[in-house]
């Protein structure tokens, strides 16, 4: 008989057997490594140029979608249930957490929440952004252009565009020069 | 000879031996990793539905009880010198750290920590709490029932029940609505 | 061809062979692993009593400087572009991120940050010192003699010898009882 987890998470063959892919290219060094990941995990969309480093892991990889010249550092975790867009030129730290769905805290109280419904908010990081390390964001948010998330910040409200947050919660700590054109490289 | 810290720390054959088994059922992924977590660890007490993804890690495992219907995702890190109860329907995000034992401040100060006694203090985590991704819960804390606790928050006082804490430290941002029934399923 | 990531890394056959040796060290267990990672690791210099517990990670370990009795808690990373020093009796515990370079926010605003030049500065941790699970400290920072940086903190400015620094960014919440000798052991 399943555990009960196993029937909430509807447990299969197939889902194990993708767990152990999953572990296997999180676990696979190098730019072999990244090549691996960014053809196998299965993501909605992807430009040329992505590198993922070491460690990474997606839940619901086929709602990610990956521009161009997109650098993502070791141990990252995307939940993109939600659906998760990440523009070109975008620089992902290392440890950095997005996720794109919660549980409902709205919910019936009388049912504990791993048996309530996921709550799914779409994340959009845009063109040029930079999520430091550790930086943790939430579902819902936008990251703007050329934009920067200070190591560590938690993102719960959308961060503007040429802005500079941080903290926990972030909030905006500096404006950045805007540029007569913005990022066009 | 030993090295200084292979003495301070009790090094012998037996903790080696320990230690690669820990890295080895870290590294095994799903269902059957968390099987072989759930039974091989040798935790003080768990409940027989008990979820544990990749990456777990735990000191003194035989100080960690368990209740019943809990799950925990990817990359935590539990220290229970000091003892950690969890109890039932309690959810755990990813890269969750709960620790329940630290070094001593107010000890000598002619010693450096490390040569220092552990201060310990037992951690209680309610049934049907959530602590959400990358969440730090500190020694003698205790997260009431059905409290959530936000991600990233660093959890240094008790939480209530039915109270969404989040920030570092962590303060109180919300309640929960009350049920009629408290958790019953 | 290169991906354009590859030619702005610089990839070679030598770094990604060096890649898999540091995956492959990450992940070798215990003594034996600490063992390794200390000698094979290349860092500038140390002392003779160093342990470094499973998932270390290191850029540029040759610019790192460690003393003696220094012990290092499972999954940290350093990137040492700016020079790391670690002095003597340094605790370091699990999740912690070293961070002495950074992207320049002020450089050339038509410029994506990944094309920029990294800018770089010196961290030092100071004797005695002890950063606590999951601490990032930032580019350019120095945490002072016995010190200690509590859990989660994000460590933007300098922290005085003797100080207890919390928060996201750490500002200074206790001072330290003095010895009448600093740590001597």
């Amino acid at each position: 008989m399943r555990a009960d987890w196993a029937r909430r998470s509807g447990w299969s063959v197939a889902w194990e057997i993708k767990r152990w892919l999953k572990c296997w290219l999180a676990g696979t060094p190098g730019r072999l490594g990244s090549a691996l990941r960014v053809r196998l995990y299965g993501f909605g969309s992807r430009g040329p140029d992505v590198f993922i480093a070491e460690g990474f892991w997606a839940e619901y990889p086929d709602r990610i979608r990956f521009g161009n010249s997109v650098g993502i550092n070791r141990g990252c975790f995307i939940n993109a249930g939600g659906g998760v867009t990440i523009d070109d030129w975008v620089l992902i730290g290392p440890g950095v957490t997005i996720y794109s769905q919660s549980h409902d805290l709205n919910g019936d109280p009388s049912l504990p929440l791993a048996l309530r419904d996921d709550v799914r908010k779409p994340v959009h990081i845009a063109r040029g952004a930079w999520l430091a390390a550790n930086v943790t964001i939430l579902p819902g948010v936008t990251v703007g252009q050329n934009a920067v998330v200070a190591a560590g910040a938690v993102v719960s409200r959308d961060v503007p565009a040429r802005t500079v947050a941080a903290g926990v919660p972030a909030v905006a700590v500096r404006s950045l020069e805007e540029s007569g054109s913005t990022v066009t490289t």
